[in-house]
C-alpha cells in the first residue's frame, strides 16, 4: 500500500524591494522569500483535486499586498505575519517562510551600493596589434530611490511603457578606461575613479541610463588628465512597481519587483 | 572636448518559447534574444532628450509579437526579420540580434528533455544516527506542450491566476530514493528508474504538479520493489503565455515567455 | 552550560575521473563526491586537541588510491567501501559519502560528449559599421581518451610540464562562423556543421590543442561553402593524472583529477 | 586556400593570492590573471610542430615565481612585467595580461571581510511539526594571514599534508540560530551577532576549523540569552602555498594558490 507520507509547496524566489521614505533619508529592504506550506492534500495528489491547493501564484500575491503596510525591518515579524495569514486557511496546517537579505551600504540620503561582486581590474596589451593600458571597475553596483526619469521616448504600436518622472534607477556598472600614460599611483587613480563614478550617479540627475552613463564618463574625463577614454556599460536593472490595483489596492510607490531578465542593455563610449 | 564616440543600446535576456504545434508531433523554439541598436542620440546623451530612445521594453514586446507569424526553425531568418524592423526607423543605424537557443531532445510527440545538467547521485550512510542507501537523479529536466492542466483551485482576495484546462508543464525534476535492499545492478536499477519517470510524466495527463508526482512516484514503487521510499521535488518552470491582446493581437497558444523566477516549488514523499 | 551537539566534518567537491579501458571501448566514470565523518571530537573543538581529527586531504587521496582497483560503475558500492574504510577508524563514528556523477554520451569507441550546454546561435547584424550573418555552437563538451599528445614544446626556467605522448583532451568548443551567403537550409548547415565538428574531433589525432582546432576549422571549410571564416574557442579542460607514487602506488593511466582553474585558453581564427 | 588568420594562447583563471606581510599590518592582493599570447606559431597549428608553444603551464608557474619578489599593488605593472617576460621570447609577437582583483576590507592588523555575497536570513515555521523562528547569516567571508594552526592531526597510509603551526586561515561563514524568545529588535540582535562572529574569528587564535568554529558559537550564546542553539558551517577556502623549490626558489611565506575545489567541509552545533 503506497501513501503519501510528506508534502509541501509554495512559492520560491519571490523577489521584493520595499523602499522606506522618509524626509530625510530612505532605506530599502532588498528580499527574497520562499514561503512552504503542508496542508491535508491527499486529493490532490491522489484524484487530482484542487480544491485545497491555494495557487503558489496567490502566495506571490500575497507578499507583495502586504508587504505595503506591514513590511519593516523586523524580518522575523513579516515571516511570522505570513505563517498566520496562511494557517488561517483550513486546509492548511503548516507554515514556512523564510526570508533572505541582500545586504546594501548606505551612500547619502536615496543612495545604496550593493557590494561584493565589485573587482578591480587592469590589462596591459604589447607587441604588435593594438596595445595600451586599460584600467577598470566590473560589478560596481549601485542603486538610487529617485533621482531619474524615462519620459519623452518614441512610441510605437507595441510601446505600453508607461512615462516614469521619478524611479529606482539600479545598475552595475562595468567601467573600463584606457590610459594615453599610466598615472604615478595606479591604485590612488583607480580610487578616484571610483569615487568619482558613484558621487557622479548618486549626485546627478539622469534623464536616462544613457544621460547618467554620459555623465559619469564625462566627470571623469574631466578629472583625470591620463584617461583617454572610456567605456560604460549599465544595465538596467530593473524594479517594476507591482500592479497592487488589481487587488484594490493604491500603490504608494514603495512596493517594486525587482527582475533579473530581460533587461535594458546599455553601452557608451566617452573619448576626448 | 569630450565627445560620445560609440553607443548601443538594447534589451538583453529576452526569452520566448514558441510550440510549433501540428497534428502528429510538436515541436519547440526555446530561445534567448539580444537586441542591440545604434542611433543617432547624441542629444539623449547629452541633454536628456530622448525622442529616438526606442525603450528597451519596446524592443522585447516586437520579438514576442512578431514571432507569433514569423518565428520558424531559421533562426538567422529571425534575427534578420528583427534587424529589417528597427532599421525601418529613421533614428536607427545599426541594428544587431543575436539568439542563442536552448536545444531539447524530443520524447515522444509533445515531450521534450532539455538534457544537460542531469547527474545521478548515490549516498551511503553507515554507523550511527540514520544509515541507509540512497540513489537519485537531479535535474531531469523536462516538458511537454499538453496533457497538463491546473483548475478547480480556491480563490482568495489575492488570486487572480486563471484556469489552465491545457498548459505548458515543465519541470526539473529531482527523485531521491531509498533502497530497502540494494538491487543486485545499481546502474540497470538507476535506468530503469529514470525511464518510468519519463513515461509517467509524458504519458500521463495531470491535474496539478503534485498529481504528477503521485503518479511518477506510485510508477516507481510499483516498478522497483527494493524502493522504500521516494522523496519528489519538482520546481514549476513556468512558460507564462505572452500578453498580445496589449497589441490588439490574440494569442495562439503557441508564445510564452519562460520565468526563472518566483518558481512554484513542489516536493512530496511518497512510501509504502 | 553550553556543548557540542553535533559535529560534522569531511571533503566536498572531490573530482574523480575514471576510464575503464578495455580493448574495443573504454568508458568513463566522471564522478564529484562528497565525504562528510562524524566522531568522538570533543577535544578537538574545546581544546585544539587534533589527535583525532582525520585531514579532510587524507580523505581526498583515500578517493583516488582506492578508486584506481575498486572504482566500477556501482557507484552504491565505491560509497559504501569509503564508508567502511572511514569506519575502521576507532574516533569515527559515522560516515556518509555521497556521490554525484556527471552522464556523458558515448560518441565511438573512445569519445564522449557532455550534453546540456550545448546551444546554437545565431546573430545578424545590419545597417553601418560591420554587417554580416554569423552562426555558431557553445559549450559543445566533448572528451577523448586517447589520439591526443603535447610533446616537442620549449622549455624555460619555469616549465615543469612532463611531455604526453597520449592523454585525454577534453574542451567546451564554441564555434562561430561568418557565412558568406546565408544557406537555403539554416538548421541543416548548423547540423552538418555540428557532426563535422564531433567526426574531426573523436576522428582525428592531434598535437596539441592548436592542431585539433585547425583540423576541425578545416573540416568545416572544406564540407560547407557558405561559411567564410570560422573562429573557434578550444579552452583545455585539463584532467591531471592524480600522483599515486607518493603512497607507494603505480599509476595505471586511468585515475585522473579535472580541475577547473586555471585553464589553458586555445583560440584561432581559419579563413578562406 | 585556407590559412590560419589569427591565433591566441594563454592560461586563463590563474589565482593567486599575495600577502604583504609587514610589522604593523598585513596586505593582500587577491587576483585572477588572463594571459593570452600571440606568435608564429602556423607549424604548431597545420603540421603539429610545438617547438613554439610556450605550454600554458609554464605561464601559470611564471605568474607564481614573479610574483613573489615583483608582484605590488601596482596591477598595471605586473602586468606589464609579465607581458615583457613573454614578448622576449622571440616566438611571441604579442603579450596580453588581464588581472582581476577581488577587493577586501580590513579589519583589522591581519583580518580581512570579502564582502558581497553576504546576506540575512530570517526564518518562521509554524503549525504542526517543527515550529521555531530562527536568523541567520550566509555568506560572511573572512580571512586571516595568521593565528590558524593545524598540527597533531592523525596520520594515515594516505596522509601527505605537512603540519601548519601558522597558516591562512578562509571560510565563508554561515551561522543559523534558534531563537528560543524573539528578541524585541531583531536587526539590533542580528548586527550584533555578526559583530561577535568576527571578533571571535579574527581575534581568536585557533588549532583548526572545528576549534575556530566553536569559539565563535559559544561566544555568541555568551552573549545572547535568547539565543538557543546554532549551527556553524564553515567550509575551508585553501589557500595553498605554491611550491616555488621546483624552480630554486625559497617559499617566503606570501604566495599562494587559493583552490575552490576540493573544500575542507566543516559544521558544528553548539547548543545551550
Amino acid at each position: 500500500m503506497v501513501k503519501l507520507s510528506e508534502n509541501r509547496w509554495g512559492k520560491s524566489g519571490v523577489r521584493i524591494s520595499k523602499i522606506h521614505r522618509s524626509d530625510h533619508e530612505d532605506s530599502i529592504s532588498d528580499l527574497t522569500l520562499q514561503i512552504l506550506l503542508e496542508g491535508d492534500v491527499e486529493p490532490a495528489h491522489i484524484e487530482g483535486d484542487n480544491r485545497s491547493v491555494l495557487p503558489t501564484d496567490t502566495m506571490r500575491n500575497t507578499v507583495y499586498c502586504l508587504a505595503q503596510d506591514s513590511l519593516t525591518d523586523d524580518r522575523e515579524a513579516f515571516a511570522g505575519l505570513l505563517c498566520e495569514h496562511f494557517l488561517s486557511r483550513d486546509d492548511v496546517t503548516r507554515a514556512e517562510v523564510s526570508i533572505s537579505e541582500r545586504l546594501w551600504s548606505r551612500s547619502g540620503p536615496t543612495g545604496f551600493i550593493g557590494g561584493g561582486s565589485e573587482t578591480r581590474t587592469a590589462t596591459v596589451a604589447q607587441g604588435s596589434g593594438e596595445t595600451g593600458i586599460w584600467a577598470g571597475i566590473e560589478g560596481l553596483v549601485v542603486l538610487k530611490t529617485t533621482g531619474s526619469a524615462f519620459v519623452g521616448f518614441p512610441r510605437d504600436q507595441f510601446t505600453v511603457l508607461p512615462e516614469a518622472e521619478d524611479r529606482i534607477l539600479a545598475t552595475s556598472v562595468t567601467a573600463i578606461w584606457r590610459y594615453s600614460n599610466c598615472p604615478s599611483d595606479t591604485t590612488a587613480t583607480w580610487e578616484m575613479a571610483r569615487s568619482i563614478l558613484l558621487e557622479s550617479f548618486f549626485g546627478e540627475w539622469s534623464a536616462s541610463v544613457q544621460h547618467q552613463g554620459w555623465l559619469m564618463g564625462t566627470a571623469l574625463l574631466d578629472a583625470i588628465p591620463e584617461m583617454e577614454e572610456i567605456d560604460l556599460h549599465m544595465p538596467n536593472q530593473h524594479h517594476l512597481p507591482f500592479d497592487l490595483s488589481r487587488f484594490g489596492m493604491e500603490h504608494k510607490g514603495t512596493v517594486f519587483q525587482p527582475v533579473s531578465e530581460p533587461y535594458g542593455d546599455i553601452g557608451l563610449t566617452v573619448t576626448r
